[in-house]
């Protein structure tokens, strides 16, 4: 039977690249559900062939479905073509690099999700029946210990590290730089923003910047519980998040925070980035260090969104710190999974309350940013790499070689002690304590990393992954300047008025100033971040330095003075 | 025509070894000069031919030299002898092991030596004949910067090293322990010590000791200066040496601190382990680092010759300190290459003012002493090869990951630059620092190797030459140990008296003394030596770690506390 499709928005093709524009409303024929990377070919009702974004129209298969559970549907189908991609994941990821982009890409990583999500037939309203899903959250990831651990292979943070470098839905529905999500819808309307959803921008001391809370939202993730279901089961892991607003806990699972990642990235890719959430994991997914390696993650994620004035004020977010029970949380998800200012749309809510700018300025000041994320993206992987190696030689041959002199000191002392010479016995207690003392060393040496590179990476790790993010939302910002380029000849060519070129070019100054905001929020977050960084990570150096010499010369003390 | 050979002194010939008893004063046909390993093939005048030391004998080519010329005709003989052994030798040099056992136990190492102080026909008498002949030290060694410097292969210490860890003379004379010189000369002998040349042996607080004299002989090497001869065409440096009794400087040629090693060991070998000089070398002699090094290096080998009692207050070690001009130091040269009491005759000299010790403790003590030496030479290699690790890894990798630490902040502080957010300069500047000193401390690591291990390599260097001449010295001890054991049975044999085994007791115990008094020595410069090593090794180490948290503290001040 074939399968019918709805238009949700208006979608112009882009000229050579096979797509097919559409019109809100206008009924389609799917023709291949399959071709990945977010799109879906379909034919129209005069008989044109093309590829359509998946998330612009709602597939219905089939006439059995009641029209009002569209979503349902959606996501029914989403998990049937759901599982075709799972099974190539799960071989991506039982290969040689499970954290290579092969492993991310994957066509549908919604689905999955959405698989667990739907509500199996028969169970409706049941309170329960989103949560006794199976645990999906089970095969789609491996365990990482640390960046240098032995239990990591050679590369492997690198790997997994690239993981962290894109959004999960810019891959999904924008693969590459040919299939941005295309602005013109956006840049055509004439918008007002609507009270609580709107979106100010000021000018601050740096420039255009977000409306900022008065008191910075925070929370706590904490206290991981293993939970059970399917009568034991299955189990998981439930973490506690506190807000300091409300102070009162809520529970998740990893596979919420990764809901709300997916609501994130749909609701604000386009104009802020939305960096990954710690990568899942398939095996000792219940060892302690795991846990609390992703805990520590989980919070890290959570901080820099609580930070973020526009996210930490979202319904979706609030929604996930502060639901109070069950029924709240699932009403509340829906209503998200509905929220229909997604992608593009999300300019009509920011209201810039200043001067609009010209259209070169903003493509000059696109190309600093540009510029700028790429080099730091560029300076932050030499660091990671570089201090990668370190984290290896510490651990490695360094710890090696320390407990190799200390050993050496401590034999010299061993084959002293047998000269039956009187007068040896200050000489060859010093020589033990030497020897023990580098053996210490060795161990200070080898735990160093944990404490001090550690911090280092974990956030030069996140900042890889917001940097990641960058080209894919500035490649949106783009692709406005070259609409609002080609204004001009459109006017020319009667298919648009005077009056919507003015609109495009205010819309064009609303994105403009969204991404400086972005970019003065980065900014700001940025100094504050490597600030603290280098603060700390000096001053564990300066500990350890300290703490070496301090030994050493206690030992020195033992050697008689001759 | 036959090679007649004067036999120097008598020699008992140990059974099954093919050796030739001899009486001095005795006539020789030489019938195997190529025999190897310090040894002759000889028929006495009663046919029998059997193995005689080489320098037991004299050899006389042929009638045609003057019989009052025998040293120097010896001499000649050795020169046309050393020149085969010379050419193998430069093979084994610049093959690929230049420091390996071969390159080491080439036949006459002192031959080559004679060769260049043979007076040349027709200039006898003349003040500069010995000092003019060609520069012998230019052709059997190899140069070498340090332990783990750029210029040193792989392995290149320990190969070096070995060269350290054998007498020549031994090597030359005692090939292996099947040819042990032979104590039974010494032991037969009824001794009584004369005045100036007499070694007493007294009971100190840790046993019997030598007689040390009250003010300790040292002396400084310094001020090295190049000299030229053959009109310029050969080069060669002058090092001085300053003795603090006279604080009047000499000046000597490696190749004198080589003659004086060669006629230590012949003088006292036995008794004493006479450890080699520094290395000899081809390439770069005039290198400014080498001459340092080995400078530094024949300071070490002359300290430990002045501190020990015996050599210090030998009539050689005091010419080579001491002599007024060219005529008194080759007279004393000439001297000092006709002493007679060489090889096991030293402990002619010694006179233990003891009782007399009993054979089975002796061999106790000498099972321990070989035991102790043994272990020590093995912790010494493994100090020394970990040291070498070390220093490899500090000048190695250590120094270019902390510089690829120093770049990567200084790169991302210059990303940080170009943000154009006005609040950036503290950070950057404080990074830019940060990575400066993270290049200083790569740099202070790759120095600290020549600051601390330095010292610590050539200590323990020295050590394993002195330790590699023990196993020789013992050997003759415990030759000389079996020989007694032999006595009894002799006795009832007739082939020697009751007097004789008595006798033979006698100077075994003194003999015994002697090792003691040795190793007492050993042992207590031993426990100085080390103190003061790894005291110092200790307090540079502090020094080092102090610095970096020095620098790294006040790199951390740069940064605004957030």
């Amino acid at each position: 039977m074939a399968v019918k499709a709805q238009v949700l928005y208006d979608f112009t093709a882009e000229p050579g690249n096979n797509e097919l524009t559409v019109k809100e409303g206008e009924i389609l024929t799917v023709t291949n559900q399959n071709v990945g990377g977010g799109w879906v070919e379909a034919q129209n009702s005069r008989g044109t062939v093309g590829l359509v974004p998946e998330d612009y129209i709602e597939i219905n298969p089939g006439s059995t479905q009641a029209s009002s559970n569209t979503q349902a549907t959606q996501h029914i189908d989403a998990h049937n073509q759901g599982y075709t991609s799972s099974s190539e994941n799960s071989q991506a990821v039982n290969g040689n690099e499970p954290w290579s982009a092969t492993a991310w890409s994957n066509n549908n990583p919604v689905n999955n999700w959405n698989q667990a999500e739907q509500e199996p037939v028969g169970n409706n309203g049941s309170v329960y029946s989103f949560d006794e899903e199976w645990d999906d959250d089970s095969d789609d990831g491996k365990s990482t210990g640390g960046y240098g651990g032995s239990q990591v292979e050679e590369g492997g943070t690198m790997q997994r590290a690239g993981g962290h470098s894109t959004m999960k839905l810019s891959l999904n529905k924008f693969p590459g730089f040919s299939k941005t999500p295309n602005p013109e819808v956006y840049l055509l309307t004439k918008h007002i923003a609507k009270g609580d959803e709107r979106l100010p921008i000021y000018t601050g001391e740096v420039g255009p910047v977000w409306l900022y809370p008065q008191t910075q939202l925070d929370c706590v993730v904490a206290d991981p519980k293993k939970g059970s279901k399917m009568y034991g089961l299955k189990s998981y892991i439930e973490y506690q998040v506190t807000p300091n607003t409300t102070n009162r806990p809520v529970n998740h699972r990893y596979k919420h925070f990764d809901w709300l990642y997916e609501r994130l990235v749909e609701k604000f890719a386009c104009a802020l980035p939305i960096p990954c959430l710690p990568d899942k994991q398939v095996t000792g997914r219940f060892e302690e260090e795991f846990i609390k390696m992703r805990m520590e993650r989980l919070q890290g994620w959570m901080s820099r969104m609580c930070r973020h004035p526009v996210i930490s004020n979202s319904e979706v977010f609030q929604l996930f710190l502060n639901y109070r029970d069950e029924k709240e949380w699932k009403l509340g998800k829906r209503r998200a999974e509905k929220d229909e200012i997604v992608g593009v749309k999300i300019f009509s809510n920011i209201d810039p309350e200043l001067p609009e700018l010209d259209p070169a300025q903003v493509e000059q000041k696109y190309e600093m940013y540009s510029q700028f994320t790429r080099s730091m993206d560029n300076s932050v992987k030499e660091l990671l790499a570089v201090g990668h190696l370190h984290w290896k030689r510490c651990t490695g041959p360094l710890q090696k070689e320390y407990r190799q002199i200390g050993k050496a000191f401590q034999n010299l002392s061993s084959v002293f002690n047998t000269s039956a010479y009187p007068r040896e016995s200050t000489l060859t207690e010093a020589l033990t304590a030497t020897g023990k003392t580098y053996e210490e060393i060795a161990e200070i040496v080898a735990e160093q990393p944990k404490k001090d590179l550690h911090f280092l990476m974990e956030t030069n790790l996140e900042y890889k992954g917001l940097l990641g993010c960058f080209p894919d939302t500035i490649t949106v910002h783009k692709a406005a300047i070259d609409k609002v380029k080609e204004a001009d000849h459109l006017v020319v060519m009667n298919k648009i008025s005077q009056q919507d070129k003015l609109i495009m070019e205010k819309n064009l100054s609303t994105m403009s100033y969204a991404l400086q905001a972005e970019m003065n929020h980065f900014h700001s977050n940025r100094i504050y971040d490597y600030n603290r960084l280098m603060q700390f990570y000096l001053e564990e150096q300066v500990k350890f330095y300290e703490t070496i010499a301090e030994k050493l010369k206690k030992t020195l003390g033992q050697y008689t003075t001759m």
